[in-house]
């Protein structure tokens, strides 16, 4: 039997699938972050072309993709679905899993898949510049490659700590075209206050989102994209799952028991997991499972309740499980999972049942990584890791029951650009880390005074 | 039409494609160092596993390649060929330019195809160990993997200089489970000798092949592995030229005009080209173009002479294009290409006008592989970048004649560990270099008095 499962690019998805239109509980509004009423279209206009805001609040099951967007799309999708043979016989489970390998697009990720039709949107609404932040450099080098494609200039705050101390990723944009500066940076308002309490500030993924907000709400000639959480995000990434639920029937695969995918903002687990989660809301007995660091247990431990998506308070209010807006995650090497929030489709699907959350800590995950490495070849990113993990607990769970189950993750990057994490935990200097109690409480102090979701006892 | 052609895993090749079955002039026997005399397979017997030995001398225009190596390459093969189009359309050629995508394998290049192939046939001949040398990495990166997977123990001696200033690689290689070392080491005769008169020593390619030949000799239980140069190695790589013609069929292509590679040792270059050599020598009429750095012109400036193959003089006599085994070429980012020689099957061909060369400076290679990079998005390695340059210049020069060509070149590896010198490029930190004639002759002094291939006026 075939070690991967390809398609060819006539079986590209044609449309978005939008679970905005199946969900069982329809999600609650944003809020105004200064008037408490729910957002509406016009507040959003500074910042987002009017397609993406549209497509934010959109309750059609299916938003077709436009051809330009098709057309970058197919440079590197349908990307490959791979059967884990190898980490099978490894592990030495009776279970059956697949990977969905989004590692293959040049960018390394599966962000590119929404960084193209971000870019095309915005260049179609004739703006010809984006702003966005990034924290590591993954979903800054996405937005990098989709702008240069589609003729924009891209503009990149990248949080300070990680632009000295990880320039690689910072030069994969400045490849692709992008202007990329550290931030806090002199460049903005929102930077230079910074600056002027601190100029050494090695800045954070906060800061940055101020500094790409007020650059894009400044300029006519210029979006703000962001990588994750919103609606339009997941709904771009959904071609993952798409593809992956006609690979498996390739396989012969006559249905699937767990899906599994790593939840920072939630944006590739959603990707992967939306086509499934139509499938259980239709009646499918499928697991799904949502995999995060024990050191941000945002949907462990959080709270279901409104709250800012950057620490500066200057994002609507959004319904979400929260760790807080200043909640200031250990520093795990998993970068792309350190938010305090998650994505409010993702957050209701948790609060509904449909989705089941599980926290994993550091070396358990990077122990994962290598087993998969050592067996199936890639060198899997350390975000991507948490849901290898999960599909390996998934597997020997299956076997201690004494059942075969069918069980897919998404491979959402691989980590050629973390080959330092892999040293440290090689050479023993890896750390986990205990999260006290406490300072979730402290955290969550922040949003008590917030307006609450209905209908919710947080 | 379609951005990429894939291939179901049910059209991997079965055998690799032997070229001294159908080459015009048959290939000059190497030389033992100390005798002179035509090396036979017993001399060979304490470094390679017999199969291996076998293939190098084979005369077979097909050779099987066995179940279980298919087993490893079905893990990323077939690569996809990809149609150029952005490329085109930046360029403003009429000509059809498609490259072979060797990046998407786990070790991010061509080389695995021959390690996986190597580190087979060595376990199958109980072997339990193999050694090898790495300059940056690719190589030693690609034997790490393939040991791994075949449950060798695998001992890497890296170049020191590499080893301290680019420990990514060294990481990637010990996730797959490989111990490396840095070169010169005090595990060997030849390291320790050099650390005697220089405990600093930076380390050179010649040194680590000197210490990985003597491992491997002084050891039953291992194999020694090199990445390139060698005719089984070159074999192993048709995998990649075999897949290409059927795709360029797929894609509709009824020939293909100029076949495009970069030369290091020639591997990456004869895996894709020598398919296309046997069309050529069947009468098809196809440019075949051997790209090489200005900074290390083997084939455009060496001489076809025997010569060493290590700095050290240790291995046997290989007759073949060299600039002297003690030529030390200038620090260009394409580390992958600085090797005095290459291998004997393409210097021959060479020789025998079947294949043209070309020679690169620095800069316009680096030009060419941004053009690619924001076209086509995949940032290259800088090695691959001269193919690209090459493809880029026989589409212009099409332009000017007035035709429309088929080109097609391999994209042997991507850049991810390269960001350095794109870094360098992109704030003009990058040199060209110039070869001065003088240093060229000086180095051809230390082949003056070996052997002489018969029939070869150097």
């Amino acid at each position: 039997m075939d070690a991967k499962i390809t398609l060819p690019e006539s079986e590209l998805p044609r449309s978005w699938y939008n679970v905005l239109a199946d969900a069982p509980t329809p999600p609650q509004p944003p809020l105004h972050p200064g008037t408490g009423q729910p957002v509406g279209p016009d507040d959003l206009a500074p910042l987002f072309p009017m397609d993406l805001i549209l497509q934010e609040v959109s309750t059609d099951s299916e938003i077709a993709i436009p051809e330009e967007v098709l057309d970058v799309l197919r440079l590197w999708r349908p990307t490959p679905l791979h059967r884990a043979r190898r980490l099978e016989q490894a592990i030495g489970t009776r279970s059956r899993i697949y990977y969905k390998n989004e590692s293959v697009s040049p960018a390394g990720s599966h962000k590119p898949n929404t960084a193209v039709a971000q870019a095309y949107y915005s260049a179609r609404a004739g703006r010809t510049r984006l702003a966005t932040e990034t924290g590591a450099g993954q979903w800054g080098s996405a937005l990098a490659l989709a702008s240069q494609v589609f003729g924009l200039e891209c503009k990149v705050y990248m949080v300070r700590v990680s632009y000295d101390q990880k320039p690689y990723r910072r030069v994969m944009m400045e490849t692709w075209g992008a202007s990329v500066v550290p931030s806090p940076s002199p460049d903005t308002n929102a930077g230079r206050a910074v600056l002027e309490q601190d100029a050494e500030s090695p800045g954070s993924l906060g800061i940055a989102i101020s500094e790409a907000v007020e650059d894009a709400a400044g300029r006519d000639d210029t979006s703000y994209s962001l990588g994750s959480v919103l609606n339009h995000v997941l709904l771009h990434q959904t071609v993952i799952g798409q593809e992956a639920r006609r690979q498996l029937e390739l396989a012969g695969e006559t249905g699937v028991d767990v899906v599994v995918g790593c939840v920072g903002g939630g944006s590739n687990f959603g990707g992967l997991a939306l086509p499934f989660v139509r499938d259980k809301i239709a009646g499918a007995e499928i697991e799904i499972v949502a995999c995060e660091p024990a050191a941000c247990p945002t949907l462990t431990r959080g709270p279901y309740a409104y709250d800012f998506g950057d620490t500066g308070r200057l994002t609507p209010l959004v319904p979400m499980h929260t760790l807080g807006h200043d909640f200031v995650p250990p520093g795990i090497h998993a970068g792309g999972l350190r938010y305090h929030g998650a994505a409010p489709i993702v957050s209701q699907l948790v609060l509904d049942g449909l989705v089941r959350a599980e926290a994993f800590g550091q070396k358990d995950v990077f122990a994962a990584a290598i087993e998969f490495a050592r067996s199936e070849a890639i060198i899997p990113a350390p975000e991507t890791a948490h849901a290898i993990k999960g599909a390996i607990d998934a597997a020997r769970c299956a076997d201690e029951a004494g059942t075969e189950q069918v069980i897919v993750f998404n491979l959402s990057g691989h980590g050629h650009f973390d080959m330092g994490a892999y040293d440290a935990y090689l050479h023993g200097r890896l750390e986990d880390f205990e999260l006290p109690e406490a300072e979730i409480e402290r955290a969550l102090k922040a949003i008590e005074d917030l307006p609450k979701p209905a209908g919710v006892s947080v």
